[in-house]
């Protein structure tokens, strides 16, 4: 009885392609990838693990810094591919702080786990700043410069949403002072005086 | 003369790749496909016929709901790949049915061509359901749970159209009581009686 | 004990706007529209007519191109607002056709119903034709000039599927003939001779 | 001296309309919405507590199922219009779970924070299943239906992200057995037994 | 210590793929497209000249429409791939001009280098044209019919911006005259007059 | 007849609201914008010079940066809102430049015009910079930090093209001098001197 009911199933869906009884386009990370993001694993081939990521804990924040980020983007995690979603951990010890960035093509959302961090971000118009703890939650919308610092008396944590399964991090002094552009050109496109860009080009392991 | 144009027109156009030239994307079905669909057939490959299915007929409905799907999405008909746009033929039989089901990502309009089919919808606020005979057509906004029921006295027969060239088919019966979680499981995340769990698993295939 | 679980239910979901129980936008018909669609309709208004058309009936094919177009876009059934789909209804007389026209912002599958339709679409490199039957489908893709020419002997009826809740017709003629631009510009930037535009203008009641 | 160069940069922006330095779209709430999101609020009136919610707190967990979600929607949370995310609380009890349930149109991702929640989603092919403890976080792509159920000897705590600042939920029990439709026809297109259509509409407030 | 801060960001970042420090996706123009476009090069291959094209000069204009458009789509320029922009530019000798024609999936704003152009698009309801110097563009909203003639003394120039890294070119006579459909059926389709076509056929290298 | 051939014509697309006729949304600037852009205004009210911007003219480039954009947004051309299209034209005195600056939603095309500009772009993992004179174009993809110098020995122009109708401007300076973030929480999160914070912000209009 129960086989009948299988192959009648099988029967209705019967012209119907794998396309047709999968609604999700896990990654191949082996194989290249497009605008809209990895070509899909055969379906055949996907797993419960390729949508579970079990590493989701506090990096080593012992850097400079004082931060780590613990991501689970695509790379990590290939089932988010196409889903325009993913998250990562924040940590920060006491005096830690994640620089100025920004996500190019991803609003980014703070969860408050514990401590408390001094969160904003910034617009030509107007910079928007608050002191978070466990219960805020905070939204920086897409492409904008923002900042977290630890404001607390001890270590802190925050999970962190985005609106892209690889949302990329453009940190500021990174892209200041680690490249290979002119010390010249960097100070004049800044403002910043030269002998503060060689300075932080001395830090940031920047050339020229 | 003619001549002479064409070469014309060749040199207008001449730095132009074959992207300029072809404003479709047919699916190749061999190849590995993407979030947003199938790669591309090398426009030369491509003919006529991969716009067009000649198959859309009406399919067996002798089977347990009396109901046949006859699909024309992106495996029978490459051509629409990438245009976020299928469709399908419905026939049920006297007593006919679609079972409660959803697209992922899709919505549906139904248009009745031959008996009667009593269609509907739901919504955590309401249900949304109505008597359909020919000349009249219904909209199934994406993702919500719907059903269809042969409620004349013959045969029924309607023309679906879905918002994507590979719509899926979330069949509530085949989730809820085809695959292998324990019945246990089932019955607790949908407040059924265990006894009916363990009663439609037998009909539908599942195990556990 | 019903209504204990209701209200439960009702505390699960407290804190939830209504946006959150309702998954569609039926088009507020009376209100502006913006690049998305219509806004919507306060949702404790929406009844299931807003997503039903009872007026999908051959249309009047008396006229010079003995065709009837039937549309059920978002002023129809406003119920499509925001999904990206709708349909139409073509009714040819015999000799009946479409002239060659496009859709700014949708691909189109036509379903062939009753007699023999001979369809195509043009690209430039290319023109794809054939001759449909009931059981065949055709897709033309977004943006495409395409026609449809009643080639039997008899009526012929279709349903036409849109990837767009209100796609437009560019119908070519109109476009050429039915506007007040100077003729002699319409014959040079089409290279049609002078008379053929005039004669044609007198035709679709353009000026000039 | 800083008066000038602060004219300087008003004439170099000077033709550049709000929408210019602006770089979000936070909901007016009092507005209608549309298939995009809801209007955005004067620049001028937005303030930083658009953009943070302080609710984001243990929801009560004594009902039914134990559970209480705390959503931080675009109701809550005006700033994440039109951004594609958002986020929200999962509490469970001690034997708590989240039925069966999908979103229409927003992927989830979930944060294990405390305790041990089994969690996973079906598909017409396959069930993937997985015991997800502090550190395991799991995607549920769009649109499949998942639960999540606390399998551990205390409270669980999860944090939920989304990917559509107002996802929906599509509760099972709540579709099946809230609403008016008759009996007979959820009997019908489910396979459920009618007494258990009856038993479980008396106790989710459905009629008919 | 310089070498300490870059392996200290090198650790911030170790965990995060390629895609996670590029944010672009150069068109690898040997490998197949897909609805979204190319694929991307693998990021350590990549120069800045995929980013920069050098042959944006004037075409020839001494063919039949005394016209020349020099692209800078998508296979000129591959750092387009995926971004949604291109453009062209256009060169019109005294006399010259380009022929009515549409883009299926792209916009167009025409920005006056020199001389002086008559522009304009048509719609089913209104023709919108325009005699355009330097100091003024004009924008083709998408899929309409447009056409730009050198109306002054001299030469003409422009720019054209595109929403589409590759929009494509729908130049109707090329459609209406250049292909192999039998001429009855392009004069029925139409309207034009038998004799017209055949005409235009002979010029455009149509046969049948 | 030409009459009669007018009726038939408004006959066939008599069923067919407003929406149908036109394929463009016109920007009602005096209403509300929403994610999508402004609600669009009623077409009877549009006309041609709602698709022309006249004043694409050279700015005044006698300020601090020696620079003057004029801009072709929505805000100046109501014709591109939903188009995802705009353009802007970018005039430098001799030693004047446009200072590192990113667009939040909008990827750029530069056409130079006249000159010569060192332009470039920077990632995490790379700078890309080039030189250009007339006959080059240059994209900057979405998101990127990007700067434009004027490297010749006398004026330059170039075009802008974005793919956004109000594609935003975050000038680094007045993100990071112009606000009122107190100077040790900017000092910290860019790792600049205090002294360098204090100095630009006395320089840009910031408090703090």
């Amino acid at each position: 009885m129960k086989i009948f009911y299988t192959l009648f199933l099988l029967a209705l869906l019967s012209s119907i392609s794998h396309a047709f009884v999968n609604d999700f386009c896990v990654a191949n990370l082996n194989g290249p990838d497009g605008p809209s993001g990895y070509e899909c694993k055969a379906p055949n081939t996907v797993t419960v693990d390729d949508f579970v990521f079990s590493g989701f804990v506090a990096g080593n924040t012992s850097g400079i810094f004082n931060a780590a980020i613990t991501p689970a983007f695509v790379s990590q995690l290939p089932g988010v591919n196409g889903l325009g979603l993913s998250v990562a951990r924040l940590d920060l010890a006491k005096g830690g702080f994640v620089p100025l960035h920004s996500h190019t093509a991803s609003s980014e959302i703070l969860i408050m786990v514990k401590g408390e961090i001094t969160a904003g971000f910034i617009t030509p118009a107007a910079a928007y700043q608050k002191t978070l703890k466990p219960g805020d939650i905070m939204v920086f919308p897409q492409g904008l410069l923002h900042f977290q610092v630890n404001s607390g008396k001890g270590k802190a944590t925050a999970y962190l949403a985005f609106s892209n399964p690889s949302p990329g991090a453009q940190l500021l002094d990174l892209l200041l002072f680690g490249n290979n552009l002119p010390s010249q050109l960097i100070a004049q496109t800044t403002l910043l005086d030269y002998a503060q860009v060689k300075k932080l080009k001395a830090r940031f392991g920047g050339r020229g």
